[in-house]
């Protein structure tokens, strides 16, 4: 296959797969996509490790890391010396009504405490102060693709990529939102389409991508709702030049996915996500269920703006994630998982995903007699 | 373009047209496609009127009628004589409170009652019993298609078409459903995702195609943000046949849409449509404004089910269509409209679709070294 963006990478098929586990990132790297690293749960430190690793393992192949700068968040004015300060002032930010909501949330599905030693790291790279380290220890490693999620990311940061010869990738939920990437020097828009898993817009794959398509000069990439051979041949058709996929991965064999949550994506349908502010304050697909309930109930206080949401909740998905209380536990997922119903290996979904796409055309092409 | 649905119609391209208006309806038929004509907002008599006149203006090509049998609706259950009885009783079962909320929001945007002699068509075609005499008039013309909105239709309309050479399609939202609709008897499944306008699901098209197609075996017609040939081939790429549209006829130039909607369609992003229970009592996705958000804010009593909820505002749709309070019209409209923003002939609109759809092929083809 040959688009664009194939050339732009040296890669041989133009399927780009998001994953928080360096495993599949590199294993869909190895076997002709690209893998883009999900950088958001990690420390700079835990971030070497995980980037260090996958240059060991992926055979030279290229492969590209995902960061959150958000273009706007709580607390970007707040003058500070460091994040630690950062992380305090926000935490003072967060009411005692919210705290009091989701202790009382865990307490009825008698979910126990973390033990003391045991404290979370409550900011993460939802912030440019947090992200920013993140970044420096990507562009220190040979990655082909840095990504941001939430906006265009800042002019310097595409300039530092761009120094060493690295492409920027930033996901648009708009067309509006694409043109802007450009502007700063965004190399390939990811537009991504409301039934995608995580952070999302309103607005579906099939309706944005032929707009993003036709307002933007640089190379598109499909997401959202893609996660099989005639997906990716529908976003192609619609003017993609590849696909950016995330929820398929969470279920492959690589995948660090702990038992119950790959449970639960092998059950679901495609009715059971929803798009929700209750993990980071700004809206994203969700899996459906008791948490997310609970957050649009009556007695909900209402969610917080990013990044005070998440620094809400951290402590108490943690503390589900260890309990037995696999009613509460959800985690960002697009509608794909309904057809999600077997555990493989990453390598064997993308040459599926290659196949199928293969067929389409075939089949395409007897639609209109050139079969 | 040869698929199993050009075969069953004998039509030129797979493209069906739903449409309010027979002159759309006529010239999609004109035009190599199908229209489909909803019959919802006609009492038989007028039905009748026009069908003849589709009949009259179709030059023999084949067309459809669209009907609303919902599975599900408040007052299936009432023991009544006649369809006047089922909407006096239905009248009864309105909340004063709801009939209040709504004289206050027309108040305050300063929209006229309608003089006595204009009493509105309160019930229309939303029950069994309203739609079935509609049924009884379609069969009477040589229609080629009934297709039915909200659920599987009964199982005796069916045979009744089926014995006159008519073929049956519903509107399913779910994989679910389409297996339903098939095992009573329906030839043709339109699977249609969130992003569509009117009555729709929560499972977006680029999801829920590949489901649909792998759960039945009589062919699937792609519905919801499909008004583009880029998108038509991505719909054909996830495994359909043909595609169903709406939103994109709104605003072509044989359609009897008003000037004000035409505008809003025309300025609307695809941000600008919203899923509400406000028309009908079930969600559908309809343009977003000052009336929907009144039905979301505060003070609001909550919507009625189908069909009270469109008995209780149907006096005031009309009054508003007849007066300046522009923002409180709202139709309904999918994601499409976004794109929409200029207007044409219904047969321009088709044979586009079709240049684009072919040049979509094409592209398609490079990718992969067959073009």
């Amino acid at each position: 296959m040959r688009t664009r963006v194939t050339d732009m990478f040296g890669i041989e098929f133009p399927v780009f797969a998001f994953s928080h586990c360096r495993d599949v990132v590199a294993a869909v790297s190895r076997a002709g996509g690209m893998g883009v690293l999900g950088a958001l749960y990690f420390t700079p430190e835990e971030l070497e490790i995980e980037l260090k690793w996958i240059d060991d393992h992926v055979d030279g192949r290229p492969y590209g890391v995902d960061v959150v700068m958000p273009a706007s968040y709580e607390g970007a004015d707040l003058d500070v010396d460091s994040p630690a300060e950062l992380v305090a002032r926000l935490q003072g930010m967060i009411p005692q009504g919210h705290r009091a909501f989701v202790e009382d949330l865990l307490a009825r599905h008698g979910v126990p405490p973390l033990d003391g030693s045991d404290s979370g790291k409550v900011l993460l790279g939802w912030t440019d102060a947090t992200a920013r380290p993140q970044v420096e220890v990507a562009l220190r490693h040979p990655i082909a693709l840095l990504a941001n999620a939430l906006g265009p990311p800042p002019a310097d940061v595409v300039e530092q990529a761009h120094a060493k010869g690295v492409k920027v990738a930033a996901l648009a939920s708009t067309p509006r939102h694409a043109i802007k990437q450009v502007e700063v020097g965004v190399d390939v828009v990811v537009a991504q389409g409301t039934e995608a898993g995580g952070h999302t817009g309103e607005i579906s794959t099939m309706v944005l991508i032929p707009q993003v398509v036709d307002a933007v000069d640089v190379p598109v990439l499909a997401a959202g709702g893609i996660g099989s051979g005639r997906q990716m041949a529908a976003g192609m058709a619609l003017g993609a030049e590849g696909v950016w996929t995330g929820s398929i991965w969470l279920a492959v064999e690589e995948a660090d996915t702990s038992e119950t949550v790959r449970q639960r994506i092998i059950a679901a349908t495609s009715r059971d996500t929803v798009r929700s502010r209750s993990w980071t304050g700004k809206p994203a697909r969700l899996l459906k269920n008791e948490w997310t309930d609970a957050w649009e109930s009556a007695e909900s206080p209402g969610t917080l703006p990013m990044p005070l949401q998440f620094m809400l909740i951290s402590d108490a998905l943690r503390r589900i994630g260890r309990s037995d209380a696999t009613e509460l536990a959800t985690f960002p997922a697009g509608q794909i998982i309904g057809a999600m119903n077997q555990v493989k290996p990453a390598r064997q979904v993308v040459f599926e995903m290659v196949e199928e796409y293969i067929e389409a055309m075939e089949r395409l092409g007897r639609i209109t007699g050139d079969g």
